[in-house]
């Protein structure tokens, strides 16, 4: 029986998981977890989060990679030889996951948990205005997989929610100005980076929340800040940062109206995404096409 | 045409709204915010947050009394003459509030907001273990209206959701002693005041959360002090005190790990409300049972 190796680059918890689940369940498959690579030429599929300079030109014999999170934004495209197909992890505890934590986002802003932890530090106890769910309408930039997912959830709680993404009949205007609450699910490209910006943030109605789960290159944190200063943004809760770990005295540790999560809110499950890489990997050796192929063009 | 009077004694803001749109909607009702009672002799109904010491005994004509509320305890049922209909309030704006709020609570303890929270503001990024929610399990104190609602909407979201109350087949220990996090919605009666007390909390699983959106007299506050110290309980949200407004220099108003908002969960919404109350004032007069009928006896 031929052996085919996946080279794991990440995360050593969860390497040393997926390769036990590997060897455990599996009969043909091995999974490395580097540094303890081996012999490099045996190295058939690389599954990696950021793999170190120059291992590309060190796996002669590499026919997919694999992106072990939801986006590929971490990796090098250019790095990665032109003729290697590369996917995106889509799990189904990424979604899980990433929809619990984007309606908490969107339900914290609809009933101001923010200015409620704040009153609260302050000894005040007073009550600010509620609306119902159906009175509080969701833009949500992104409408792929996790964007779909989110949306759905939100819709099931009473919000309307509007989607748009890239390839959306309706204009980014028409959504933005209409949004109680923004969500940012996007992919990070070229055409998103930096897309909620002032411009943005000036086409929401006044006190609008603002939520980033999708990557910190999407938000420009100086226009946030200004946003928030003059009431135009009311509150934000943001799981991503331009810089992570957010630098020590950023102005978003100590802020007030933003809840920050430390990049938690799209987990790859152990379980679930080992599953997802080895059912992916066996649509490779069968000769079919990969889940969550990346158009590199696109870049996501 | 004969004019229902029906007598308000609330919040005054509400009670200008609904007094506008009775006026305005119908040809046969009168609603009199309190103290602009005019002559009592006329008031037929008692639409009521607390009334005034004494009042039933000024209102000799007095045929059914209502709540504003979605509870009667704020009321002192012993006060109300014994043959008067006593209804809460019931109505699509409160069910819609407080399932959002219960869903916010939740998702924040699934997801560890209060120990981010504090992790913020001491400047440390740190991921906390994330785990989907089909691996946090709801215990629903409370099945009635209000707790089969917020019940259904975190199934909707995944959580596995078991509920108890007085009637249950299901013993209350089974419940809680598999509750990742337990949610209180049960009306305040002699039977359930100081429910969340040590003894309950010892039955949980370690680290479980809390959720009170029931009534402060539920919860014995000096217990869920102790167990979040033990670290028996991990973390809590309330939106009710024992006291309101909560007494300066209370513990939880610095509590790192209880997320407290001002009894905000279930609001009764104005347009809904007057619609409610206005249904129910029309079922009297038709001669038919009131919806959110009271039994005194039950307490709720």
């Amino acid at each position: 029986l031929r052996r085919h190796v996946v080279l794991y680059v990440g995360a050593e918890a969860r390497g040393r998981a997926w390769a036990r689940f590997v060897a455990e369940e599996t009969g043909d498959l091995e999974l490395r977890v580097w540094p303890e690579a081996g012999d490099l030429a045996e190295v058939a599929y690389l599954a990696a989060w950021i793999p170190p300079a120059g291992l590309f030109g060190k796996l002669p014999n590499l026919k997919a990679v694999f992106s072990v999170g939801a986006g590929v934004d971490q990796l090098d495209l250019a790095a990665i030889p032109a003729h290697l197909p590369l996917a995106r992890m889509i799990e189904p505890g990424i979604e899980a996951c990433l929809t619990a934590w984007v309606c908490m986002a969107v339900l914290a802003l609809h009933r101001d948990l923010p200015a409620y932890v704040a009153q609260q530090r302050a000894e005040v106890w007073r009550a600010l205005p509620v609306r119902p769910p159906a009175a509080c309408r969701v833009g949500m930039l992104g409408t792929g997989r996790l964007g779909s997912a989110a949306a759905k959830a939100l819709t099931g709680l009473g919000f309307p929610v509007r989607g748009w993404s890239r390839s959306s009949e309706v204009s980014f205007e028409a959504v933005v100005s209409a949004s109680d609450v923004l969500v940012c699910l996007l992919p990070l490209t070229a055409q998103t980076r930096g897309i909620l910006d002032a411009r943005t943030f000036a086409l929401l109605p006044r006190g609008a929340g603002v939520v980033n789960a999708g990557r910190g290159g999407h938000l420009v944190e100086a226009d946030l800040r200004a946003a928030l200063a003059s009431g135009q943004v009311g509150a934000a809760v943001l799981d991503v940062t331009a810089e992570e770990p957010l630098p020590a005295g950023h102005a978003f540790w100590g802020h007030e109206r933003i809840f920050l999560t430390p990049h938690v809110g799209a987990v790859t499950q152990t379980e679930t995404g080992i599953a997802a890489l080895v059912a992916n990997v066996r649509r490779h050796l069968r000769g079919e096409a990969l889940e969550g192929l990346v158009d590199r063009d696109r870049g996501y």
